[in-house]
């Protein structure tokens, strides 16, 4: 294999995976660089957010994935930076050399120039993001049910999702349906259903990118679960203690011990990389202007895919940041690759848009499909399905079955742990030190 | 329930919660104080460390465990003081009275005064711990995959277990199927079952709680897995790059980036909180000497269990830090404190002795029931039989179940995420950087 043709991928998302993949039957060598030993199922990543889901159940490792692949190796290592003469990736420790480059690194969280706004508002993109959000919820209850300034109660009982896109829209579900049935009656100070669930956006409506109706539909399922979606509003300032946010002149603070960001992503770092050293066009999110193959300009050698890249449909519409995107692009790349090998000229890429999903809690889901529009129980069943099916492995898959399906007759989520590096102590009022609260329900 | 007898319970592990659940019934009020908000299954937080297990399938949030349970309340804090003229446990952020207490705050790893070891050598008590070990355990095979130089590579695939105990032997049947099985054709530069695998203790055979013939099949059911036990072996320094040993009279240096702390533990520093205020006498261990009724001396109001407790056997022997000592315990102080209430005088306790368990790997186990000594598949499937019912619910207990029918019949180990807030990236020697492992195998 030493002189096959050489294709190394950075990122091991579904775009990056897909493409390693594809590849495996073709006469290259394949090298796929990731800076985690998994792939990640991102769409649930909400799920161990809110205590639904265990991390391990939607990850899979790269190398137990591809372990029968002999054509392709993992290599654990992080990319920083590009030698495009010399064909070389330069990683954090060492570098490697590529005859064909396929870059499907992703995207990250974007605060719009506000970054400290990070410590108080963690996104949602890894593991550790998951794992410390849920920390903050389940912290939020436990230091709720200690505090008897009823003030700084409250505070704690309100939570502050920035960003009403699906993945806010389906944080804010979850976060209603603990509230309202997974914690009744397992405090003995406070009335966990009580919690005060906000859901902003500067957009109109939430889910601004489905049609109108299915907006409406999902703003009306999240009433049912106590969910407030307050549109039309623009946050200004994030702390600690809460939310500044500005609806037309007027100016509101909202208290609140726990805000989640779930309002914008950039494209990866990568991206800059590649503009510096390659040239390639940025949109205004840092996504690379790929050409109708995926390839920079100039530069065939070079795919770029997924969230990284800003792709247009038949119809010169960007494309969105969704899994069918990266996974219909990976295919593509790996199709032109064997092409290319072969002699011939790929066609350039295009997008079949299958639909899209997003749900909202409980039997509930909207779901686009061209013209057709669903919601409720239908479009949470087809939800279900469909994500059941994308998960790698049958284990996880049988694992995650298992768990919504007790989830759903019991209303339990198993996975409510508090873990990190100091899971105690949160800080009380100065009321709550001398008085702990052992008040009980009448 | 206002003026209810107060039954304050300071621990969440099989000691405290059984006390708690075996107080339901009871004309009490109880209020169970954890630093966690869940019930840890320790004697599966092995498979969390190599793999096998998600932490949310060997815990259970302790507020749901008791949310039918209305006499009582459940919080998150932190002990760390005790007033027993006023009778009053102080937290780090308030303070709660009460009219019996029951202290079952457990153990906590013990470097017999080589703290500075904790840093290269972590042990198993915590989540935290276990997704350490993880982490070390497959970073370090990723290391070596990278590792050009012959040396370096050897010390990234030597593994060092310190203690030959029950912890120390499961851990290191573990790590065996780790290298000879799971890992088996993952890499491309490096053969996992070249893993060196070293299992010391200072005693002169593995399991030295258990008769020797157990102690002997365990040793070769060790060797079958790839792991060499050496006994009769004093650990002198332990530092990132290895440990040093002492054998008679020579010194030995093993060069291993992975060791694992399972020698030792102390009982948890409130055991000195209780000499201080209480007067309790302290055992070698930290272990507060309880009489027969397992209260304080002279203070019949304080009930110690579980690994915090030095009890005695019939035989006058002290009894061992397991979980059916702690629950039996437990038990026992839940009807004391009910038949003084009635006005009687409970009799003094008594262990009841169910046997000892010990797993080596895949099918492999020893068992002890009196005079019974088993080994081989027949312990195992005990071994699992036993394991499953005392995990707390019956969906943990399911998804446990599967997982290990998948990982006998596939040898996978699904959990195998590196997590944490830095996972990349290692260091590698010089000669690496510049050259990135691309070998392969044939």
């Amino acid at each position: 294999m030493g002189t096959a043709h050489r294709v190394v991928i950075v990122g091991g998302g579904f775009g990056g995976l897909e493409a390693a993949k594809a590849l495996r039957r073709a006469p290259v060598h394949v090298t796929l660089i990731d800076r985690r030993n998994f792939h990640l199922f991102q769409p649930l990543l909400y799920q161990v957010a809110t205590g639904g889901l265990s991390p391990g159940e939607i990850a899979s490792p790269l190398r137990w994935v591809l372990r029968k692949q002999k054509n392709t190796q993992v290599i654990l290592a992080e990319m920083i930076d590009l030698d495009t003469p010399a064909r070389r990736v330069i990683l954090s420790d060492g570098q490697i050399g590529y005859d064909t480059l396929i870059l499907a690194a992703g995207s990250e969280h974007h605060y719009f120039g506000h970054d400290h706004w990070g410590a108080f508002a963690p996104g949602l993109k890894t593991i550790e993001d998951a794992t410390e959000i849920r920390r903050r919820i389940l912290m939020a209850f436990e230091a709720a049910e200690r505090e008897p300034d009823p003030e700084a109660c409250r505070a704690w009982l309100t939570f502050v999702i920035v960003g009403a896109g699906p993945t806010g829209v389906e944080l804010a579900g979850a976060l209603g349906e603990i509230a309202n049935d997974t914690l009744r009656g397992h405090f003995r100070a406070i009335h966990p259903q009580e919690a005060r669930i906000l859901l902003l956006d500067h957009d109109s409506r939430v889910l601004p990118s489905y049609p109108p109706d299915l907006s409406r539909k999902a703003e009306r399922d999240l009433i049912r679960l106590g969910v407030r979606a307050r549109t039309g509003v623009l946050v200004t300032e994030i702390d600690a203690q809460g939310v500044t946010l500005r609806a037309g002149h007027e100016t509101e603070r909202i208290a609140a011990r726990t805000t989640i960001w779930a309002a914008g992503v950039r494209a990866s770092g990568l991206g800059a990389v590649l503009a510096e050293r390659a040239g390639a066009p940025l949109d205004r999110s840092g996504r690379v202007v790929v050409e109708a193959g995926l390839t920079l300009p100039g530069r065939p050698e070079i795919f770029v895919i997924g969230d990284l890249a800003r792709g247009r449909d038949q119809e010169g519409q960007p494309l969105p940041g969704l899994a069918p995107v990266a996974i219909q692009q990976a295919r593509y790349v790996a199709n032109a690759i064997q092409a290319r090998l072969r002699g011939s000229m790929p066609p350039p890429f295009r997008y079949l848009d299958k639909g899209s999903l997003a749900t909202i809690g409980r039997a509930a889901a909207v779901a686009q499909f061209g013209s057709l529009h669903l919601g409720g129980f239908l479009a949470w069943v087809i939800w279900l399905f469909v994500h059941l099916m994308y998960i790698v492995g049958f284990e996880n898959r049988l694992l995650v079955f298992i768990q919504w399906a007790f989830s759903y007759f019991t209303f339990n989520r198993r996975a409510r742990l508090i873990t990190g590096p100091s899971p105690l102590p949160f800080k009380h009022s100065p009321q709550a030190r001398d008085r702990i609260a052992t008040t009980r329900h009448g």
